[in-house]
């Protein structure tokens, strides 16, 4: 069994990120810049975009937070959006999600400029990524096809199941897998809440993507003997034994599906800490693209 | 076994438009207009052409037909575009494919205002179907969902193999059949020419969707009792018993596989005329957005 090593490969790519903006600067380019909005004062997204701004900061990027209140209205944010986008220091931006409930999410994330969509929810990058046309794809899958090139692990004509249908993971990858690309060209089975007999599925699978959410969900007895595992889901669940009184689990029981895989993503430490860096490779691509 | 007569289907759709149009004009809204780009002398591009506009004076739209010799510049079919897109009379245009190899399609296609989009071809629409937001679906996805929607043949929780990784067939077909939609909610698995075992998953389909474009690929022996089938694919074979020299065969072999089928699409007559249908359906569409 190989540990599909996400806070190692993540840490690799976050240095030649900087390596490479380095060079950017000593060219005489200008220092990616990456400015991210978030709103209100939901705990778990103030943590998460601090992150990516440290991670800017590490890498040598620019960065710049935006922090607007609870109450700012759907036109004032739109309107940082504007701004934003015509902002020519600015190679990329995001909106920190979820938005409070009287913003139209959907209306928020049509107004930012594809070109600086470094995160991937435009439509119009969907679009590309669903045609297979270069652009920013969003941070996880693409955080699972660069883990799954970096160790090398076969793709082509393989099958991949995928579990859960979401527009951020599952869907994008089913789709991403079963293109003409490096790490592709498998035959792809999308199961989702309304699929019956998942076990026979999961049993025929090369490679499953779990991405639904429910902890522990894949068990030993659903795999076939050396399969890969993609564990996208996190969740805390209550455990006195720890300090921090919960433990981190993922969609699969690790413990026990390991075993028999070949390559697996412990939960944490594998596709999580991918994401981050994905972001920055996607700015960096933004600021490349701008000279 | 049911065919799926999408002969007859189509027609009904037309017959609706036209009764639509006729009210719409009765309350004082303008005429839908569809606009067409043909480039060059291609047989059947023009025959295909000249059926579409055709079908627009059926149905009481409007219709213009713009036809540019194969020399046109990639300039100046841009510009052709441009006039179109803001064009308040049109509401919705197609540039027919293939065009000329000097001209970069993918760039015409982006060059497409996505809101006058009724072929659905702009990313920003594939995009918006990938997210399960309202959109142009394309005219053959579109016709698949609709023929399955009026036949009653049930997808949810059914496996669709999908056979063919096409942007315009193979792919939206897999995504859109996923998503929590009416005629959607299915576990779908999609397979092209690097999936391996092929005849083990087709064996487990309650429901095929075919589109490699090899003639007769789909044999009884491939497929489970009850299947229910859809045929994308269109070849014409030469066949000195016809007086036309040929006869038109689709990626199933219909005879035998028709004899283990619920539901089934002829070919001729299934899933080729709804085509124009849908696109008709997306002018209409693209028409009542406008006011």
């Amino acid at each position: 069994m190989i540990l599909l090593n996400g806070k190692k490969t993540a840490a690799d790519i976050k240095e030649e990120i900087t390596l490479e903006v380095r060079e950017l600067k000593d060219n005489g380019h200008k220092t990616p810049h990456l400015a991210a909005i978030i709103v209100g004062n939901n705990g778990a997204s103030i943590t998460y975009v601090n992150a990516k701004v440290k991670a800017c900061e590490r890498v040598g990027f620019e960065s710049t937070l935006i922090r607007l209140t609870e109450k700012v209205t759907e036109d004032d944010l739109l309107n940082e959006i504007a701004i934003l986008n015509i902002d020519n220091d600015i190679d990329g931006f995001i909106v920190q999600l979820p938005l409070p409930k009287h913003i139209d999410e959907q209306k928020v994330l049509m107004a930012v400029n594809p070109d600086k969509d470094v995160d991937g929810f435009h439509p119009t990058n969907v679009g590309k990524m669903a045609l297979n046309l270069p652009t920013f794809i969003s941070a996880t899958p693409f955080g699972i096809l660069e883990l799954l090139d970096r160790y090398n692990v076969e793709t082509s004509g393989k099958h991949v199941v995928v579990l859960g249908r979401s527009h951020i993971v599952g869907s994008p990858m089913s789709i991403l897998l079963s293109q003409k690309r490096k790490v592709g060209n498998a035959t792809v089975t999308m199961c989702h809440s309304r699929t019956k007999n998942l076990k026979e599925l999961t049993l025929q699978a090369d490679i499953i993507i779990a991405a639904i959410g429910i902890p522990e969900f894949l068990k030993a007895d659903m795999v076939k003997n050396n399969v890969t595992v993609i564990d996208v889901g996190i969740t805390r669940l209550p455990d006195s034994s720890k300090k921090s009184g919960f433990r981190l689990v993922g969609d699969v029981a690790f413990e026990e599906v390991s075993k028999k895989s070949e390559f697996i993503t412990p939960v944490p430490g594998g596709v999580g800490p991918m994401t981050i860096a994905m972001l920055l490779k996607n700015t960096l691509l933004a600021s490349k693209r701008n000279f």
